[in-house]
């Protein structure tokens, strides 16, 4: 069955943003079948959305639009599509009450202009939105207003809105529809930390060999690269295959693959072989700011293996707050073996932590030296058993050197943990 | 005049990739004043990109198109635009020529599929491409082939071969058609911090009247809220009329606006505040978890100002490292205004700063309780004239919850720094 996908608004059209929002909405129809046959975006304008409906109503069964929901004059789409398929639109006085009780709970009043989320197309069904104020709407179309009667998903453009209604509400519509009928394509997911991606692409070439280039597609990003791989066919048949291409991939990526699940992050994945092993950790941190303690209590419970953090930016909290000697920083720079070691060993006996973590660096774009040129990081872990240190010049501005330094920091103890508990 | 961006592949349409090429191309059509009406992405599909071509020639003035100009049976560009306009295709000899040469150039033969990059378009301009094999086109549609005798351009997808072209194709024909006249679309903006959307949009109610609603937009994300308003004419028409725009919103919108400048952010704002004033700042975090420290670190040059933090997600560590009373945790709990405050103060006496940031509270998704819900969150400052403190129940999720703890934290300092300069 064929899909098509309307992002609204005009902020999408500008050079600074893209709509992300279709990625997520195309995984989903991935894996029951549906072909995406085109994905648009369309400024805030009533008769352009208007037209683009009409268009994608008479070619597909399914057309998914997000964004342009909100209360403002800018938010056309309800509009649009009482204009495109000759509908009107009422306000539900229920969703009006939900909305008032909701900002009642943050101690506000409910602006008058918010009234105009509540107002319903004819004939359309409610989609609850349990993380905004803008309600979603779901319209069967009539094969008069539509050829073949398309289904149309109103859905608002806020991703962690839309995050939830897509799984409340489109996917288990997306499962009637195919009515059992399973064909999809299906796609998991190794990540590997640490390691290049031409190296990757080495390391997995007779895996393309063997399964088909097409079916593995590689990704990078600092510090992290991700291998997708896919099939499709029944359950079965998929489940079979992808169970094969992932311990042919394992193999051939080593021990550098951190997971091989999709919603796992370093950060989660560290917490858990610390909640497993019993473990706790702290961080000292100089040039990546807080980045690592940022990470890693993104995590909801890392206060059970997460005490907490020092960012020492000056040479004096390096000292007072960490106990590294001022004539060891005198003698070898605040970016070097030695302070990093002392940090993280520092910072793990005064803080009674089994892991302490010590990263110092020059993140740029200032700061940098012959000797110690810009993206110089030192990156020390200090363990129950045994320590680690390591050297890297990493390429590429602040930004980058930061994310790459914090994750070799979460990589040294994810390694260690795995050392220890085998 | 109106534009639209048509982007050719199917691997666009899965749930990895997104089009960027259109980014690049937005920024050339606004600065010359050029309207972008719609994006649009479609697979490797014959039919759907004529019948998309169709569509779109006869909206706009000019089209777009990048992508599916190789040499493989994936790559119907040409066939769909000669199908769309119902323009014949023949092989140009000296395209292929010039492929012979440049595989010839590698030491490689010329494959026989690659003639089909050699078929242009019946009265198209063959563009030619310094980065690659596939040579662009440009076709100027006939009055009765498009309502309007639209012009449609056909780029390569690949992002370097684009770039190149655009520059030499696209851009001077912008030029020309706009004939000297420039008459491009400018933007501006002013960020708001801690205030929400709806009542940004009550506040600049008055400006959408007296410009035009379509002339403002809003943009909202945790904690900060974008206006982005724009001008079309001359540049000095521009100029005047953004100045007028700008002196009009900020009236509006009050003290809460941060800055007026699109590359500033608020750490940036509090940064260049600090070094004005010569002040300097420390920050004591429980559920921001670095956040602030990580967001403040960010800015190039922040040791001027910075000299760091503790994130003290234990209340073992707010006792030891800021010399909260443990009675006064036992008291009020840790999540409590007295904590927060001493936090603050803690670390700024302790460490030596003009400033001291303190963020404790409850960022979920678990530990909520019924006096203390989940989004409680004290944010205290500590300065070197006065403290502020303020109780908050934000909405959201965890990292939503975190993102406007840090949005207040900064906030806090920058109107205390402002409060000082007057």
């Amino acid at each position: 069955m064929k899909a098509a996908i309307i992002a609204v608004g005009s902020e999408l059209l500008g050079p600074q943003r893209l709509d992300t929002n279709s990625l997520r909405l195309t995984a989903l129809l991935d894996r029951y079948g549906f072909d995406l046959a085109v994905k648009s975006v369309i400024g805030d304008d009533e008769a352009a959305l208007a037209a683009e409906l009409v268009q994608r109503a008479s070619e597909s069964e399914l057309v998914l639009v997000t964004g342009g929901l909100g209360p403002t004059a800018d938010d056309v789409t309800r509009l649009a599509v009482a204009r495109a398929f000759d509908l009107g639109l009422s306000v539900d006085e229920t969703i009006v009450e939900h909305m008032r009780r909701l900002f009642a709970s943050f101690g506000r009043e409910m602006p008058e202009v918010n009234r105009r989320q509540a107002e319903v197309l004819d004939g359309a069904r409610v989609l609850a939105n349990s993380r905004g104020t803008a309600p979603g709407q779901r319209i069967d179309l009539s094969a008069e207003a539509a050829p073949g009667g398309a289904t149309v998903f109103l859905f608002p453009g806020v991703p962690r809105e839309l995050e939830a209604m897509i799984e409340r509400y489109l996917e288990p519509w997306l499962k009637e529809a195919t009515a059992g009928v399973d064909q999809g394509l299906e796609m998991r997911v190794i990540k590997l930390a640490c390691v290049p991606e031409s190296e990757v692409e080495e390391r997995i070439a007779p895996a393309y060999q063997r399964f088909g280039r097409e079916r593995i597609s590689v990704l990078a990003s600092p510090g992290e690269v991700k291998v997708y791989f896919s099939a499709r066919g029944s359950e079965a048949e998929r489940r079979t295959e992808l169970d094969e291409m992932r311990r042919a991939l394992l193999e051939l990526a080593g021990a550098v693959t951190f997971t091989d699940r999709e919603e796992e992050t370093l950060e989660s994945v560290v917490g858990r072989l610390l909640t497993e092993a019993g473990r706790t950790l702290t961080t000292a941190e100089s040039c990546t700011g807080g980045l690592v303690a940022e990470r890693l209590t993104r995590v909801a419970g890392s206060s059970d293996y997460f005490l907490g953090g020092v960012v020492s930016y000056t040479n004096e909290l390096k000292t007072r707050l960490l106990g590294v000697p001022e004539e060891m920083i005198a003698a070898h720079g605040a970016v070097s073996e030695p302070v990093g070691v002392a940090m993280a060993e520092g910072v793990r006996k005064r803080y009674g932590s089994d892991y302490g973590l010590g990263i110092t660096g020059i993140a740029g774009p200032g700061g940098g030296s012959e000797q110690k040129p810009v993206g110089t990081v030192h990156v020390a872990m200090a363990g129950p058993d045994r320590g680690a240190h390591r050297k890297v010049i990493f390429p590429g501005g602040r930004g980058r050197v930061r994310q790459q330094s914090s994750q070799l920091a979460l990589e040294l103890v994810r390694r260690d943990l795995l050392k220890s508990s085998t």
